[in-house]
């Protein structure tokens, strides 16, 4: 890749030499988002020395590039004075995504810094939840009237000497500010110039209202490969447009939120954050957990008369839990992802069920055999290698129930599957996994 | 949202009815990637039927949206002849995409098909990596010499009559095609035409050399909001240029790729893939599993004298080791999470490794207090819930640094942490879990 940036290591050099204007040297030709990486890499004693490097114009940017947990810790460490100075260089739109994590009183001082007409733009957009369009809009959409030429809006832009960045599209509006079209800005320049800006509109244009989720919109910039889309109220006035790289930064998160999600984390944003808190964050996590293999310890504890007759059932049934979690987490992984792309939804979770089960029963065929064999030879007993297949055959068929079963109840009752759903499945594979290997053997062997 | 669109259940219910003349209708105001979804969601017998009735001149742009699963197993299926005429019609970079997973002999009659410039393009296209720059740059680049003038670039565009979507800028190439400039499409507007292009040309512009990788191409993107970039060859000759909605692809597919590996799936797009097929894709797995969970069964095999003199042990070592994994999959989460976003690095990993151990610690005094008066009082025995109390602590430390070191090791020699990095550390809680529980108790209790 052509183009100059610098390495994060570079920067850890300097601090260590204690050579900080080189730093702010180093910084002066960055782009904000290689500064922010930057300021997340380092221990936060760090941080605010570093802050104080980076140029004032770009400090604003750098804020809104920053991580959600980053920003907080920061903006309680630096100079409440130049925090709200860089602040209110900023769009309203990210002014709206910091003000929210500002420690209360700056929070006050920014409004008192920012205009009035900024002031009402900003209380427009945080009416908005965070995760619908309006929270995601900027309010730079171009718009002209519908009713004129392709010269006069060429002319229009013209005086204007700039457009806002993921400009590809003018948005054409009657008197009462209404959506009446999208003229792409390539159609702009390649008509003839006297034609009727509204005779180059998009057909079936997609159109976002106040209140879509981010994930809907997310998927419409994928699918239609969009790179900007207007957003209209309930009267379907133009209010603002939303661009492609904020939509990126949606997919992103969406994506690191279920990756996080499934090991029960949340805000971790910060790999430096105190260790206390980093520790109350988690721990309610293990709490859960602890509870689930409490479960598990019980069905044990009921077979422990059969434990001390036959100690090779303690030896071997953690196998068996262990893989009925294991193939019950493949079922569970393809099963969330495929309602969350969209492949897998009512009409065809019954098929879905059926295949996985039968996947389940070949996997468990093979496995309890290979299995079977290693338990009879390890402990010279027939019966024990029988009865450790059996109960292997039935936890990967459960498993693979459980898999298809527990995404789409959870789904029902509205719990996030990416995050319950590991923690539920292998309760189930645990609790079935001792249950049959010990409840078996108790039955065929003893 | 407004957007004309339809609903997958419409075309099952169809399907159901039989009316498949009615899906033809449907589908024709359609857009290819909704069609797409559809066919993933319906069970292969369906995909053909369905397929036949999607309109001709969508039938390209509906197969470049399968996923691959899916369209190798619809391509067995369909008339080839169709087929071919459906591939033809797409550009180059589509084609490239496609023609690796046809079967051999549709390859053949795809690169007849096809002019011969086409295949020249094709072949130039098929030589770099799939995951490279090259391999994921569209062709059609509009450039221009860089010595006329704004007004003479506005006429050359308008003769083109329409430009290649996701056009956001022009770049401007000396008469040896060497890059020497990107034209933003709005300073090509809003600038006074008498200037010259090279005057408004973009400073520090990102350009990618043909064998970047796609995860660099990505998080340039992503950094540095683009929404496209040109393409060099070793000789800064302009070969081509990515756009965002590839690269929102690809930030798509390492996301599904993280979590699908951390379950062992990979190829697993199409869910009605055949049991057969998905039952061998996932078996390799499970056998790694087992032979990991032979080592967990090996460890508790060594005590088996203590367990028959002590049947709590049986019952409780399944909660520390539990407890351990999920402390420890936490940090690893974390981890590897930090080492893609480029914030982990080799400089700050002993922090790191501080950090997390002393949440190990935290959480671990925490938890092991509980467990241990359960343990006690369940069992009436204080001493047990001492060792179980250590045990923990042990374990929830390990899995700490675990966490930390087992992804930092894996990356070192090119193992891929979020495939590799659960089943390791898990491997690690469960051995140190069982041996810190039975070892203690055989030591100090029997």
């Amino acid at each position: 890749m052509q183009h100059t940036g610098f390495h994060q290591d570079d920067i850890v050099e300097l601090l260590d030499t204690n050579d900080v204007h080189a730093i702010g040297a180093v910084f002066a030709a960055a782009h904000p988002a290689d500064i922010a990486d930057t300021l997340e890499s380092l221990t936060p004693a760090n941080r605010p020395l570093v802050w104080a490097q980076i140029p004032d114009k770009l400090k604003g940017e750098v804020l809104s590039e920053l991580s959600e947990g980053v920003f907080k810790d920061l903006a309680t460490e630096i100079d409440q004075k130049q925090l709200v100075d860089s602040i209110k260089s900023l769009d309203v739109d990210d002014i709206a995504d910091l003000v929210n994590d500002l420690p209360e009183e700056t929070y006050e001082d920014v409004l008192v810094a920012i205009d009035s007409d900024i002031r009402d733009s900003l209380g427009e957009v945080l009416s908005f939840p965070e995760n619908s369009a309006g929270g995601l809009m900027d309010l730079d959409a171009t718009a002209v009237r519908d009713n004129i030429t392709l010269d006069v809006v060429l002319r229009f832009l013209r005086l204007k000497n700039e457009l806002p960045a993921q400009t590809d599209s003018i948005y054409l509006v009657n008197r009462n500010q209404r959506l009446t079209g999208i003229l792409p800005i390539d159609k702009l320049i390649t008509s003839p110039a006297e034609d009727l800006a509204g005779k180059h509109i998009i057909d079936n244009p997609v159109i976002f209202n106040s209140l879509d989720h981010e994930e809907d919109v997310a998927k419409a910039f994928a699918d239609y490969d969009l790179v900007s889309a207007p957003v209209v109220d309930e009267n379907n006035r133009l209010i603002g447009r939303i661009t492609i790289d904020d939509v990126v930064d949606v997919i992103r998160e969406q994506a690191e939120h279920d990756i996080m999600a499934a090991a029960g984390l949340k805000n971790e944003a910060d790999i430096f954050a105190p260790v206390t808190k980093t520790s109350r964050n988690r721990t309610l996590w293990l709490g859960i957990n602890l509870i689930t293999a409490l479960l598990g310890s019980w069905v044990i504890g009921i077979f422990e008369g059969s434990i001390q007759e036959l100690v090779a059932l303690a030896v071997l049934m953690p196998i068996v839990a262990s893989m009925g979690g294991n193939a019950g987490t493949q079922t569970l992984t393809v099963v969330i992802r495929g309602m969350s792309m969209g492949t897998i939804s009512g009409s065809n979770v019954r098929n879905v069920l059926i295949k996985e089960s039968l996947v389940g029963v070949l996997n468990g065929l093979l496995w309890a055999a290979v299995t079977a064999i290693i338990a009879a030879i390890w402990f010279q007993n027939l019966h024990l290698g029988l009865v450790i297949a059996c109960a292997m055959l039935v936890n990967l068929i459960m498993g693979a129930i459980a898999g298809v079963l527990i995404p789409t109840l959870l789904e029902k009752v509205n719990i996030d599957p990416a995050l319950a759903g590991g923690v539920a499945l292998t309760t189930v594979t645990d609790v079935v996994g001792y249950f049959s290997v010990l409840g078996l053997a108790t039955l065929l062997l003893l």
